[in-house]
């Protein structure tokens, strides 16, 4: 993905063939034309046979070292973009090494998510943790803007959110601890962060979550239609945001659908955008089969929509329902 | 300092306007010398004379249309490096609002500190902290290699030292699950960081602190000598290394200096490191001067030394404690 954005450079220039051959020809022909039409001058005198022949030779020699100087420029300028390339390479990696390597097994939920980040190192931003009493907390986030900036916040955030689920019994009062923390280090580049936050405790059956101004994630079967909206404002907008939460039982089978604007803002070469209708149709045809596979299909689905190299990062998570239903 | 990178690039070209001269001067005196012996094959031959022109005309053409190519690749290349460039000037202002804006007043200690980083982006990390119960505490951290995967990383400490700390109060257990949450999110790619963290409760007025593999602090004053090495390993080394405290009793006027190891390990061209005992002789010469008149001369001569653009993050803290001295 990365290396892609490298050619970005080179494809700026005009390339095109016929062109080049045309002005290949055209200087060709005038200075034929020259030639045929100079040709007495030429042959009868010798000062301007001397002069022409040897104003030739100068420019060539001055074009010539032009050219090797600008390249020589042209090569520093390209290793200095490969230097630079080579380190966001790396520092995708480091990131990657953040998003949770293996789902929790136990717990009655099962999981599928990545995140495909627009310019190699992502603003997005998911995870899954098991927490003690048979809880299992997962979340997703999107930080504003976009590169090295936004994941250096997405860093942050996703380690005070590890740090507190496993302290914090409470969904409301971690997500205010986490806006505070994101307003205290973003001020003043007032950026900030939309998050879902979600608990699920599978001794009621039940899912608590945080709607942090995240877009809204879909609920397929049983609570089909649930708008999981409860929450309060994106995190490190104000200081002292307080959250509510929401909560909603699930029965086996129930799928939740989070993601990043990323997946439902794709847009058409037209600006049409991929929008939530499309992704609920999408997951909902392809509810029976894994989650690995709906993930598959959503993805290609939303990069098949943009035609093109995406400008925003993705993030997809799915959870399922699994086991016997709760005793009524 | 970004700026100063951008640079970088060009500065590989050879630009030595002699050299240039002495090439245009050769290339004219042989095409003079040439012209000069072949002078009557010039003034006999049409044939000849129309040739030479012709290729003369046709070699400009094709060496002006290569440079111009050449040109917009350059521009194209040098617009792609501005804009990561930029994309790092941005970074670093979002990483500059994670270092504390200002120092606790209150506590007994007052603090300087700086953060200079190599490549405008740092992974070297500094934070004080107001805690509850009267307590101040201060940590300087160093990330395990550069640029932006460490200032990821850099991000991400931050985030747990600075919330563990307003929860976990014990330095030892503090360090602990610090250790753990970087293990966890460093393996694969084994990276590191060495950290030294120190609480000051001014009750007691006993520092408290934890090395954990972190260049050995200077301690001037009553405790002077006293090497702060108590600990353990570096962070995210190993998955559960232990920590042991160190505790030390300070006095009015005491003073500590926590440096990264950017500073000590300045070097001069011929590979002469600056040094353990040239920082605290240079400390301890300015001592009864305000701790930023300090901070200044350290880095002075850190710069001096090296004498010429600082190749690893440089970063340092100092702490004096004031106010009266304990009863006793």
């Amino acid at each position: 993905m990365c290396r892609s954005k490298a050619n970005e450079g080179a494809a700026l220039i005009d390339r095109n063939p016929m062109k080049e051959k045309a002005y290949v020809s055209g200087v060709l022909l005038g200075a034929g034309l020259l030639l045929y039409l100079g040709r007495d001058l030429l042959t009868r005198s010798a000062l301007l046979t001397w002069g022409l022949s040897f104003a030739g030779t100068t420019a060539v020699g001055i074009l010539a070292m032009a050219l090797y100087r600008v390249l020589a420029e042209l090569r520093a300028s390209r290793h200095e973009l490969a230097r630079k390339e080579a380190e966001l390479n790396f520092a995708f990696e480091v990131q990657q090494a953040l998003f949770p390597r293996q789902f929790p097994s136990k717990g009655g939920l099962e999981f599928a998510a990545v995140c495909l980040p627009a310019r190699g190192i992502s603003g997005d931003y998911y995870d899954v943790l098991q927490l003690s009493g048979g809880r299992v907390a997962f979340a997703v986030a999107d930080i504003s803007g976009k590169g090295i900036s936004a994941a250096i916040l997405m860093s942050n955030l996703h380690a005070v959110l590890r740090t507190l689920a496993r302290t914090v019994w409470m969904p409301g009062q971690l997500c205010s601890q986490l806006n505070r923390h994101l307003y205290e280090v973003t001020q003043p580049a007032a950026k900030f962060a939309t998050l879902f936050y979600g608990e699920w405790d599978e001794a009621d059956r039940q899912l608590s979550y945080v709607n942090a101004g995240h877009p809204l994630p879909i609920l397929l079967g049983s609570g089909h239609g649930r708008r999981l909206d409860r929450g309060g404002p994106p995190l490190g907008l104000f200081p002292d945001s307080e959250y509510q939460v929401g909560k909603v039982p699930l029965q086996p089978g129930d799928t939740l659908v989070v993601y990043s604007d990323g997946v439902t803002e794709a847009e058409t070469p037209e600006g049409e955008s991929f929008g939530e209708a499309r992704l609920e149709t999408l997951v909902a045809a392809h509810r029976e089969k894994p989650l690995p596979e709906i993930q598959r299909a959503v993805l290609l689905a939303a990069r098949d929509w943009s035609g093109k190299e995406i400008v925003d990062d993705m993030t997809l998570l799915l959870a399922k329902v699994t086991g016997p239903p709760a005793l009524q």
